[in-house]
């Protein structure tokens, strides 16, 4: 493998491929689509869709994720998955016998909450890397909403559900997004003056939208996600929270 | 005015355009352009680059920005000048004669650091608004240094230049991205345990990049963006810092 493409495709919405992304996954000679499982065959179909789309002429191999080993400790076990996934990826390349450009379809952004980066990595000898930008759930999010990401001049902090409840609410910070988060970690914070900006299968046609003053948004995001993941039996989604300061509601 | 979309064209680059981009624009009835001045004619060479690209087939206008009435103290000169934009964007639809959906085309993606959105708050009547995501100079920066945004599972804070002047590095933050920095404000951070990554017209065919340990590419930035503002007249760039935490350069 001498160069792989990691190519951004957006977060659904098979128009939020852009043309740059379109050229690239129509030059490549090896595409690798990732067979998942797990009830997710919808994103399998759309990545295929993508490729349809675009005009792809390379061959396409599906290759089929390691399992994690749930004996290990959290990190080695992300290591490790990481090390075997580097291995298959290499083996599916030299069986697939082409010699071209390789490309991977990376979900919204290859640098946002994503291993394949790191995962490309650990390939030896290493490849030369391209990373085709994509839109990301936090412009997905933003835009569904019709709202800036950020207060005149102000920060904005991007977390994990993970990080909101070890840590809490970052320090000083005004408005934050949460990706990555499966329990609804807003529950812990105070609402007092705190706006929130939910989406869920954001560019998707099943895309829910909720927003409004934490205390009385927060239960109605919480009972629909709960019955929007029953249904589909998976759920993405992404929020916003705004802390207001200044004049209320100002941004 | 009754249905306002703001595409995001990304950063530079024409094909950072999505598919949903160039939908909009071969759909809309009216485009309007902000004429610049300021030696920017490039950027504005860019617009008419994409339009032409995409087969627009509206009527194209181009409106003169107002002056910021430098009078006036900072937040009140923001918030005239938004009135006054407004009040322009209104008049030249009017005078355009078009009733259609109008579109204005809006650097990188219309949620970050851009007032867009905030303008056309102030039109009265309120058209439907339609925002349709472009790529970052986030994206655009982590892409073209091929690094993640973030380490796993950990948080990024976005800010600005003036912020970081005023606040320091944010209160337990590990990795930062600052926009919007005329000063190279980096230079005030104790540069120990920092590594940057830094780019200047990205996703353009002037494209610069450094990265480094701060201590060392600091300086080198500073002298490289000096050089290259003075070639153009004017710069635009980005970087990331990112302090190693648990293993050293871990990410
Ligand atoms: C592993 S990360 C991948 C993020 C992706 N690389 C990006 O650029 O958006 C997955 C998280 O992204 C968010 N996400 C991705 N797609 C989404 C969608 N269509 N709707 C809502 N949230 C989404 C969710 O927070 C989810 O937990
Ligand atoms: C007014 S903000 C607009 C940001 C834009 N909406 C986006 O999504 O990237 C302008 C700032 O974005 C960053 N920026 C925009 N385009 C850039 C480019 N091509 N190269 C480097 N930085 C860029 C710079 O930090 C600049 O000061």
């Amino acid at each position: 493998m001498q160069e792989l493409w990691l190519v951004g495709i957006g977060t659904g919405n098979p128009s939020h491929v852009t043309l740059e992304g379109v050229q690239a996954l129509r030059e490549a000679d090896l595409i690798l689509i990732p067979r998942k499982g797990t009830g997710k065959e919808d994103l399998a179909h759309l990545r295929h869709q993508i490729l349809r789309d675009c005009g792809a002429a390379g061959k396409v191999v599906e290759f089929d994720m390691p399992q994690r080993d749930a004996a290990l400790p959290y990190g080695q076990r992300v290591e490790r998955w990481h090390d075997q996934i580097a291995t298959i990826w290499a083996q599916t390349v030299k069986d697939a016998g082409r010699s071209g450009p390789v490309a991977l379809l990376v979900w919204g952004d290859p640098g946002l909450y994503d291993s394949t980066l790191r995962i490309a990595g650990r390939l030896d000898p290493k490849p030369r890397l391209r990373v085709v930008p994509g839109i990301t759930a936090l412009q997905a999010l933003t835009a569904a909403h019709a709202i800036p990401f950020n207060t005149v001049n102000g920060a904005v902090t991007v977390t994990t559900g993970r990080q909101l409840r070890d840590h809490g609410w970052p320090k000083g910070a005004e408005t934050i997004v949460v990706m990555l988060d499966g329990e609804c970690s807003f529950q812990m914070l105070d609402p007092e003056g705190l706006t929130i900006w939910w989406g869920a299968f954001l560019c998707m046609s099943d895309q829910i939208l909720e927003a409004g003053a934490l205390h009385e948004a927060g239960p109605r995001i919480i009972a629909r996600r709960a019955e929007a993941r029953e249904r589909h039996g998976w759920i993405m989604d992404t929020y916003l929270l705004r802390r207001s300061v200044g004049q209320a509601g100002a941004y």
